[in-house]
């Protein structure tokens, strides 16, 4: 057999005879797949062999698990016929399975071909795959990919390695069929493939234009005295004693004074969570693995997370961004896309991002506010995702204030003192190593977050667009103070909605006398803070429209 | 050649000599790239070629920009200068570029083999450049792979659709060198690969324990138990750092256990505000006439009260019940009559309440909670309205808690501080007046206030028949200090909505060990304090029951 012939009679196979498969066979595979490019020589693709019945049946069930939801998704139900009679696996009948996986862990190390994008690890053990493939059609054997599991369930159920991702479960055997030459899909009439690739030559460059941000401070007219008098007048004449109802009846104050009207309505309320990933991540500083951030964006997307489940309880729209998430999310409509880059640089040892992806930044999170005040709303909360943002927060805030790096690091997700002084040492170490300017955008390019930095900048944007800005937890805290420096005035439009458990956040609030609506030790992010203050907000929108007054409904005023 | 001599010299190589690359070596290495695996027959791999020189360079630059920043990633200098020595691309030298990329749109429909991870189109894609790889080698070609590129600004530059993703930039031409038929980076002894594949046979299987709750055949501390053990495990379970929702946490836990299930749900909430008058009053106390009291029931039967505004707001039943009022109110089917008297006589004199008056107070509060408890409410809210309370209530703490008087007197509605002596000074001549025993019930109807015993009493009520408890301000919380010490067991039932302004209060919480949910200064009363934390509460039920599990969303624990 020439290559074409074995590259053209590879298939997906799901129908194998019950013949054994030699050793041999397996091996020579194996060294095919041995001989597949690996990133900066990482090496790091790892096979597993199953041979057991009991093992195979526990993958099946899972695939079971998964391929039921699968129905479910399918577009309609002719479709959802043809889908259930397809026969996607060969799991237990297959003699042999593999599973071919990488170790992420390769990426603690340099890791040459990387840095545009840690997936070339990965891409490289699919290679891999795609060699032991040839290799078994070759040998007059087939194999079949099920990656149709729950990943998740699939390590745990063979007990591998955290560090270690399976690409799927494969099927090996002597197959049962050809399927007419052709991939089975194409067979059954699911789908036709095209008669040849699609390639097209690229003859000309697009130019990038990055306008450049203004960072000047901006003045803003006061609003009227009188106005102030009449709106404090009907506070006042509501029927409770002057000032009984506390921060209701300044959270009114603020929200009829940002609203220009003595009747003031929150109008489509909406949370925006702004996700990106952390190049310090890489250094340990959080419990967690980054891969949870793209994890998280899923099930923000999914309504699985805690801020869906109160955007939903509260009527809040929910908006997620992926700032600059470390993975390629596929197009969804309900996924903002303002991506910088997959994740910073990790500021230990270089710039988080370039003075370009900064004014990006800028640039992108202003249009998403501005998107949003276009759709009415005057009322916008702030929430983020991004593992190791802690770390940024806490060196930017440092940096912003002056206070000392110890006073502005906490546990962020929950990490045990000798994690925490860890984090302060590799914080130290970075602020020690940085030779810039003592400049705040040079701060923020050096230091910077894509979802930080998006924040800020739509702060002022919110600002600009008269609604009010409700804050979140620490991180978004530290955005605010950023937004805060470009531009003092924002702080009448800002509602702090609660201080969190970190305790940089509390220093931070009272540095910049705030005074937190909740403070129930949440330290989420997401916004969460926000959506459960709003409520209160709600209350005190409520009590200036609908309560009655002294004099309507007769009530003695002392 | 045979496929193993193909798969051993295939190379990633970056010296290449000056030949063109005919057209046809490009066509049948595309072909080869098309008979590639390509998950759902989704065809999603895209081709894009590359000859014009100004592309290349600009190309280039973007290697360059993000080369020097992986030089300043590497682990030390002896690597830094061995990395900057290696040749890692040859965009410009290389006759032809070549973008693979996949188009994720299709991911828009419903697309087979993707529930588990939709990477497995990217997959299908990498499996496209092994195979042209192979294909290329063959021919005698050879192809480099460079993916140290920033893709957003790579996808810029081309002018990429958003939805079309490139695995980076491949360089194809003529092999200058085999590198000593090992690969380059080996040659250079920058890295070794291992001789063979690294291969494992799994034979067990993990067990996943799913926690069930059964209540079968154990004793009832074990139960408790198990039922705490497996609601922290479900509150733990859920997507966010242990603990990180703090308040709603506890609320949470507390929740599931009063309603005795690991799914609780609030139903029919009911706030009862409870209004009387004081014999007090007549003694200045207040700044408001003793009419305030029946009038304010008047704007709450109307619907003009803070109370009824945050009602509304958050669906709350509200009740009002006429404990004593100083007014003969016209029969009003939304007003509870468990009148005890016009008012309670003046303690400064004498007993505020006899005996049987003080019997009536109980059994009608606790008949009161009995009928809401029938609606099939399981979360009642306290509130109280009565000028004078404020006094009534200091007296009972000081009496109970043994803090001097000074300590459980406040401002109530607001009076200055000339009145706040005043009003010190009579409540101490009222003590000092009192002959009666150092017994709960005689302080009780001596200085008693007939809507605090009845909620004092309904609380208890409340408690047997498993409702969660929710305490409103100061005087409310006396009316808990009275039912916790007839019975302690009621703490587990109550939930502290806030601190309110009145001073004593917060000394009364921590007194009680009790964690007030807000702190908005709000010192209305009505019961307004629990209907604003409500949310609050549907926050801890909405997450506990509807926010997903690690398990469910794939998201890694740490």
């Amino acid at each position: 057999m020439n290559l074409d012939d074995i590259l053209k009679s590879r298939r997906d196979t799901r129908h194998f005879t019950a013949d054994e498969v030699p050793d041999e066979v397996i091996q020579k595979a194996l060294q095919a797949g041995h001989w597949a490019p690996s990133v900066g020589l990482t090496d790091a693709t790892r096979y597993y062999i199953i041979k057991s019945d009991e093992i195979k049946s526990a993958v099946k069930n899972l695939f079971l698990d998964y391929n039921k939801k699968a129905e479910e998704l399918t577009d309609n139900p002719e479709q959802k016929e043809l889908y259930k009679s397809l026969k996607l696996e060969a799991i237990e009948e297959a003699p042999v399975g593999l599973i071919i996986a990488y170790d992420r862990s390769v990426l603690n190390q340099f890791t040459i071909g990387t840095i545009g994008s840690n997936e070339a690890v990965k891409f490289s053990t699919v290679c891999a795959a795609q060699n032991i493939w040839l290799s078994l059609t070759e040998q007059g054997y087939g194999m079949g990919w099920v990656s149709i599991l729950n990943y998740f369930q699939f390590k745990k159920l063979l007990d591998l390695p955290e560090n270690i991702e399976p690409l799927g479960y494969f099927c090996i055997g002597k197959p049962a069929t050809n399927y007419g030459n052709q991939p089975m899909l194409q067979q059954l009439h699911w789908k036709q493939k095209s008669e040849k690739a699609h390639c097209t030559e690229i003859n000309s460059i697009h130019k990038i234009n990055v306008s450049d941000f203004d960072l000047k401070s901006q003045n803003k007219t006061e609003i009227q005295n009188d106005f102030s008098q009449a709106l404090q007048e009907k506070i006042d004449s509501k029927t409770k004693p002057v000032g009984s109802l506390g921060t209701l009846e300044s959270l009114a104050f603020q929200m009829a004074t940002v609203f220009e009207t003595l009747n003031p309505k929150i109008i489509n309320p909406n949370i925006v969570v702004f996700a990106a990933d952390h190049g310090i991540a890489n250094h340990g500083v959080s419990d967690y693995p980054q891969d949870v951030t793209r994890q998280m964006v899923n099930n923000f997307l999914e309504g699985g997370a805690a801020i869906n489940v109160f955007c939903r309880q509260n009527d809040i729209q929910l908006s997620i961004v992926d700032s600059g998430v470390n993975y390629d999310f596929p197009t969804n409509a309900k996924l903002i896309n303002a991506k910088i880059a997959k994740g910073t640089q990790s500021f230990l040892h270089t710039a988080a991002m370039s003075e370009t992806e900064l004014k990006l930044c800028f640039e992108k999170g202003k249009s998403i506010v501005k998107d949003i005040a276009k759709t009415g709303s005057n009322c916008i909360g702030f929430g983020e995702m991004g593992i190791g943002n802690t770390s940024t927060a806490s060196v930017l805030m440092s940096l912003i204030t002056g206070f000392s790096l110890e006073d502005c690091v906490g546990k962020g997700t929950g990490i045990n003192e000798q994690k925490l002084l860890e984090k302060q040492n590799i914080l130290k170490k970075a602020i020690e190593n940085y030779s810039g300017q003592n400049k705040l955008e040079n701060h923020l390019s050096y230091f910077g977050g894509f979802e930080i930095i998006q924040m800020a900048s739509g702060m002022l944007a919110a600002f600009e667009n008269k609604m009010l800005i409700l804050v979140d937890g620490f991180i978004c805290t530290v955005a605010y103070l950023i937004a805060f420096k470009i531009n003092p005035d924002i702080q009448k439009n800002a509602v702090f909605c609660h201080c969190s458990a970190e305790k940089a956040h509390f220093k931070l609030l009272d540095y910049l006398k705030a005074k937190p609506v909740l403070n129930l030790d949440l330290r989420l992010g997401e916004g969460t803070g926000c959506a459960v203050a709003f409520p209160v907000l709600k209350s005190a929108e409520a009590f200036l429209n609908e309560m009655a007054s002294f004099e309507s409904a007769g009530v003695s005023r002392k």
